[in-house]
């Protein structure tokens, strides 16, 4: 049984407010909070600091920490071949673990909350998740590379997480996913049948999908069609579908997600780094009514999991590229990464209203980014980072406070420790 | 007179090494550094932290952090008239004194250690410099707006100023320039006398030049050429010169810079934030011999001044919009910020070597952004920001430790107090 936090005086949405917090969820807030009895609340602090909804990342592979600049400033297929498979061969159980600790380290430091994943021993980072206390739908990595017998075992694996996990849900803070990798590396009968498996037991699905040209030319060549429309024709496109990149799609196939309620995942930091590049339709894909929301992909791309920066690098990219200020504003990206990550997600987070998760971070406003405080979404998005954030809570529990985040320099001497293998 | 500082196993270049100095100087660098005396030398424990030059901000306007966060996601003319120009008709000398600190403050914390800046009541500038114990080279901006009465009385304030800085150099520290601002609002016989000034004198100039579409077809119309030619048939390309922004230039036009020694400066958080376009030509101004600095430009278009982000910022535009992942790698992006900086300022630092300036930086290595340390300098510009900055040293003072820098709040609370006339 969690117990009540009341957080006294904290700026929200321009006055000073408290916030009382009862078991996971946000049950009150106003300035009449009355005195709370000697029953153990926890009272918190919030003069000189703003509340924000705690960040939602929706697209990663946590672990891949432990590949941080490793193989940085080389093409995508010699930076896959000869740096990430050749070391992810070698990834233990216990790597995992610990990669995965150490990210969830990072995002409460830079206050994120939430996020999606998709990696491989997907049970190792859910210990992860369950110790540092954060809330995750970890998707399953399935691949066959076109070959039945792999598709097979993809199958059982996702069969074997799904019951060992009971029915998709372990702890009420991590949810199983399926993460077909990409139309280059699962078959179409995987992914129907991953999108059926999807359908009878509600679970979430995410696919990287149009992330180069280089996917889109193979696509035509190999199934004579683009991937949205390859996805389409295997009748796969379902709400239940997130796309992670989705760079280069055109008007129709924007129409395809839309009709479908099919999300999409833009990763501003990964695109650019790999040089994917720079013309993600952001705008258009609203204007259709997708459902947008944001991811700093794995740490071997990105390299961080700062999501503050993430959503300075979205809007900046879109203003630059589309030579318009105008657009893709500081309180758009905001939405982006708290209540559209939400929907992604699925939970019911991403507000600070009562009746919504206990998903929140509180940003020191007595730093140089916050002064002056003319605008403080424009502060936070365009001025800050992640160092600006605090306290975090998530799920109703204090995960950070102080900037302080418990058993962190264990998590940094362990993966030091580990990391010397990887080469 | 200064004294001594040793820096005892601080990492530098993958080793650990000692580091000497004496006045503003790096002396010596090595690990048989001898005890010193009790003469008042002081002793910086290095362990855990990893040395760097101190970053150099080749273009920004240092008191507009008092705009930060004023008239964001508004198209550039609307955004000059309705929010800058009205608020910079109120400014005092003390609004620009305690924003330039306030600045020096986001500087120091972000291990920037010298700045090229522009902006009125340079004076002012200049005292909160010399109390933040920074290095910067302050231009002094020229605007006639091609009228020959304005030309005159920026002649007289350039002739005054150099005079009252004791012949551009009040302190080491700090350096006069001359800023006419742009070829739409200085005459071309006040830029031609600035040259000349520039010339007799030894001063740098620094002017705003190809920053947009919209500018380059104006000096078309105006002057029947673009900026850059537009300035070659001046007379006015020059090795004093550096010109920020320099977005729209043609493979001639980079001749022509190349062939002068002119300097450019990119800024790429203000490029993107204001929408001017994606399409700076690093490589090509690079491979032609141009020295290329990194500036963040004011706090009321970028918004921050933060030269960690500023370099990931340049590496990730180049590679996206060249799609290109192998271009402007994470070295040379601090070479760019350091080395190629000192060039422009005319400063012999932004190298931790003996005989350079000692303006260096101590970079926290226990976060998660340096976990693992496969590449520090891929860390340090894909992972990290400015707030992995622990100790700050300028001209052979400390001017942070342990991330304190001194009278911090004041100039906070100063600038809350200040901020509240703009709107």
């Amino acid at each position: 049984m969690k117990g009540r936090i009341i957080i006294r005086g904290v700026e929200h949405e321009g006055q000073s407010v408290d916030i009382l917090i009862e078991g996971a969820y946000i049950s009150r807030i106003g300035n009449d909070m009355p005195q709370l009895g000697a029953d153990g609340a926890i009272e918190i602090d919030g003069r000189g600091k703003a509340v924000i909804p705690g960040l939602i990342n929706a697209h990663t592979h946590a672990a891949m920490t432990l590949f941080r600049g490793i193989g940085d400033d080389i093409p995508l297929m010699h930076w896959l071949k000869e740096k990430i498979w050749p070391n992810e061969a070698l990834l233990t159980h216990e790597d995992v673990f610990w990669g995965a600790k150490l990210a969830c380290l990072e995002m409460i430091r830079s206050g994120t909350t939430s996020f999606m994943d998709m990696y491989y021993k997907l049970p190792a980072t859910a210990e992860a998740v369950e110790e540092m206390g954060l809330r995750s739908v970890l998707a399953c990595t399935c691949i066959d590379r076109f070959d039945p017998v792999m598709a097979e075992k993809s199958k059982r694996q996702v069969r074997a997480l799904f019951t060992g996990m009971g029915g998709g849900a372990c702890n009420p803070r991590i949810r199983l996913a399926l993460g077909p990798h990409a139309i280059y590396t699962v078959s179409g009968a995987l992914l129907q049948w991953i999108d059926a498996f999807s359908g009878e037991n509600g679970v979430p699905v995410q696919i990287h999908l149009s992330e180069t040209e280089e996917e889109v030319s193979n696509a035509l060549r190999r199934f004579g069609l683009t991937p949205v429309r390859y996805l389409h024709r295997l009748g796969v496109l379902s709400p239940r579908l997130s796309i992670a990149h989705g760079l280069y799609v055109d008007d129709e196939e924007i129409r395809m997600l839309a009709d479908a309620g099919v999300k999409v995942v833009h990763n501003p930091a990964s695109n650019m780094k790999l040089g994917s590049g720079v013309a993600f339709r952001f705008v258009e894909m609203q204007k259709a009514g997708i459902t947008v929301g944001l991811g700093t992909d794995g740490c071997s791309s990105s390299n961080n999991l700062d999501m503050i920066e993430t959503m300075k690098l979205a809007s900046l990219l879109g203003k630059a590229w589309r030579k318009d200020p105008e657009t893709l504003t500081a309180a758009g990206m905001l939405r982006s990464a708290t209540i559209d990550g939400a929907e992604i997600l699925g939970i019911k987070a991403g507000r600070i209203e009562a009746g919504y998760l206990a998903d929140l971070c509180l940003v020191d406003l007595n730093t140089p980014a916050f002064t002056p405080n003319h605008n403080f979404v424009s502060n936070l998005v365009y001025a800050a980072n992640g160092s600006c954030v605090d306290t975090v809570i998530c799920d109703g529990s204090i995960v950070m406070q102080n900037k302080k985040v418990s058993g962190e320099e264990e998590i940094i001497d362990r993966v030091r420790e580990i990391a010397g293998k990887f080469v």
